[in-house]
């Protein structure tokens, strides 16, 4: 007897969504911004498939709304729509809004040093179409991982980088990206970046770092988590910023351990988390399900 | 010295708020829809303080949306948003809503049997202001909670049930329900309530059943989860049908345990998990978060 | 139709055990301690019912178990047993050894502030038959909860402790507690104890800090947490040292948060986790299942 | 600045112990086992490692015990270490026993069909050292994860299998296993094995179940669980028996869903539950941590 085939996995991607955009929305609330937004796309013919909104105080505080809408041959409407949208809601409610035709998806550069399980796992997640991104490149200052990440198609380029000077690196890393990538994922990439490199890269950076973050900043976080004998430990995805572990934060996990794991163990299960977590925060940003303010994040999961 | 005080838990209430309304529309999703209701109150001048909405299929699926909005003198002003929303959403749209005064709180009737965590844990949340009801009524086929209910300021009824005949104990039921009650919680109650009976009542009923539905369905799930060797038991919040423990889920949640736990220690990991799951379910209902659909529930948690 | 009865929860406490003892020894390690502590239990007879050992490190670590054993007429026999222990394993391992009944329930104080949820868990808990221990009275700076401590028939004790000098008050404490505790659970107490005290009180103390430690110290976490917009809230039970929050950890819990959560809405959800991981702390203290060692703890869970 | 380096996660493998063996006891429970064991393991001078054990009833009830030793030229020892158990626990105590080597490693046969995910999750886990076993050999009804597989240096065998007769494929398998392993992990076969084929392999099969057993039971478990409404998704190792999905558990997990995720999405949060559940179990398995009992696992995790 042969089991009823279900189709297997990668068979339901998460794919860059055909004749689909997404609209963000960020500004002061006040009344009538549903309505305005839902009449502009009303009046184009557009259906929304998805609407989140979250206003940090109803009384003046500030508005965030995504919107997901769908339309035949969207990639003519949108200029359109932009413009429209222009008038309603940029000059009649003094609101920022950004339109991206989702079926365009976004490249993406992923740092990695030694370990590989973070970077394996996103890329066996894009072949499997659950991430709706292009990988354009994967940079590493060790060549370990070179004929893995080759296997799935995707460029490898080995930047080393030793001693304190990493400008010569960071010169090759702009040169690498400039105009190729619309984020960067560090992917337990074990260096820290200057600020001027995080200045002039110009696309949000997202880093995984491996503990429940404001626990344990700074290196060797497993370390310290054993030091301290805390009895869960975990993993936060955040936004980059010149502050080292200090931006936002887009997401986090954690898994319970015991006094008998030692640091090594520590390591082991707090590799799952961060990889899971990574996933996460790289399938959220890629989606544009991600807003930025100041150092928070609403998070439309 | 003294820590800075922190108010305390109970002084940031989950209260019913005032001058806040919900509205639920329901039915075939098409284009507009969101215009219309926007627009609709921002002709009143009314804030929109959340919206989320779903749609199980953009093309000709089923739509359901949950608006909160707050509107100075809104009981004065909801009879006219009302009219102009059958004009707008019932007569254009053919969609169903629901408008409700969210500062008026929802009239619950609890039953119970000996068991009293669930019980107990809604009474101490609602104390504490966690829970946006009224408990109208206590009700019980055992009388040894009377006087902890009492102590709450809430009526108490000891309405027995035994044997198979439960038509006398329902008619009971039905006279101290009647006019009384917005929805039903049973909180570990023992007796299985006729199909006449939940016809009869006419509003809805949660139940908390104390394993992972559709997983040990009847009596005794506990002892079923031991007899199997499950690592994790759990508990279900779900609407009451006729059918028994296939109503549509609200609610679950499970916890962790192991070969060495007995049938006795799964019942009381398990007990923390009903009353979670179940405090959840009723701060939800009692928010108008869940939207029952067929034998599915949407839940805008 | 009647549901067939199980038995309600706290008809299967787990209460002190008659006829049990634990066994808790520390030291060095080296081969033939398991031997040791067989033979003499077996010597007299006794079985053991469970039995947990960790070694910091096989070679020349730090070794610590904890027996279980049944026998009859267990009063009677425990001095022998301790005799023979004190021979094989202090004697002859140079190891420390507790040996005490199970029958015999530990006496507790709880030291509450306003917040009622832990004090209240515990109460509900302990008249369950789920907490082993005599909850020899409730101490707290606010006599709000007077009344529903003594209807548990438990001692309320209000001792005001406003103002820098926390002298008088900790000299009203030790005179309460003198003689009558054998151990001291801050459950949500919003006083700082002063060294002088702990080190007088001379029996542990248990605090639930309303964060995951080690991030977050000192007061007001939850607006810490907002502050840095963590997507987890925690709670850790620990022993109280001198330092601050500092003190070995127990037990560590979290809970999922979102942007949409107010300081207000974290402190509720998470005073839901304090009371579960406090509990649980108080729960394996009481029943031996907590091993200090320097600022760490080995839980045999 | 260069942060300084952790080691990478695979630097901290679980690799097979040298010089450690595990011992494994089961039978009736009765007083004197502990010292026994320990007093025939410390007459080799063995050091005791780790030691767990749980009875299902102190009162003549079954026990079982894991031990985990070291012993310089353990290799050489373990014959007469086995004769001394054979005479104390077999002889005296009517007890069963398993001595191992953990220095060598099981050899495990893994079958899979066109799902890669938990495939590729134990290939990679076993590279980095976490899964202390061989993996002698893929098979799979599928060619298509053929170059990924031998890309980690391990054999692959593609044994086609269609049609309602399964005997060809099946005798195909037993001629490429026989002899060659310890026990088989099905990750994500999508074929039912016949109780013959079961019978005639002669050692353990595991297997993963995409639901939360015994929820969901047979084909399909996604769609069900979309049907039902279920608010999370779950997954269960077990072994495999000649009942469908009946057989003892070793591990479960779950994630939580919403109303909002398609079947599609439960498949594609649900792969990851399923991964996780999979390499616990093969791990804890590989380890001896897993004792079968009747229908049930007592599992030293």
């Amino acid at each position: 007897m042969t089991l009823p085939q279900e189709a297997p996995v990668h068979a339901t991607p998460r794919k860059p969504a055909p004749q689909h955009a997404s609209l963000i929305v960020k500004g002061a609330d006040r009344t009538g911004i549903v309505a305005a937004v839902g009449s502009v796309l009303s009046h184009h013919g557009a259906n929304i498939v998805s609407l989140d909104q979250y206003s940090d105080n109803p009384q003046g505080g500030a508005f965030f709304q995504r919107t997901v809408f769908s339309l035949g041959h969207i990639k003519a409407e949108l200029p359109s729509i932009e413009a429209d949208l222009t008038g309603q809601l940029a000059k009649d409610f003094g609101l920022e809004f950004t339109l991206r035709d989702l079926s365009v998806p976004q490249r993406v550069a992923i740092f990695a040093s030694k370990s590989d399980h973070c970077l394996l796992d996103l890329l066996w997640r894009h072949r499997n179409g659950q991430l709706p991104v292009t990988i354009s490149m994967v940079i590493s200052n060790h060549p370990d991982t070179a004929e893995e990440v080759r296997s799935f198609n995707i460029p490898f380029f080995h930047v080393p980088s030793s001693g304190p000077d990493k400008s010569a690196a960071e010169a090759e890393h702009l040169r690498l990206l400039q105009g190729n990538v619309d984020f960067i994922v560090l992917a337990r990439y074990m260096q820290i970046l200057s600020g001027d490199f995080i200045a002039r890269t110009g696309v949000p950076i997202i880093n995984i770092h491996h503990s429940f973050l404001p626990a344990f900043i700074g290196a060797g976080p497993y370390a310290k988590a054993k030091e301290r004998g805390v009895k869960l430990i975990g993993a936060t995805a955040h936004y980059v910023t010149e502050d080292l572990d200090e931006g936002p934060i887009i997401e986090q996990d954690v898994v319970r351990v015991t006094h008998a794991d030692t640091t090594a163990e520590l390591q082991r299960r707090g590799a799952d988390v961060e990889r899971a977590v990574l996933s996460r925060a790289v399938q959220w940003h890629s989606q544009d399900r991600v807003i930025r303010n100041g150092n928070h994040t609403i998070v439309f999961a």
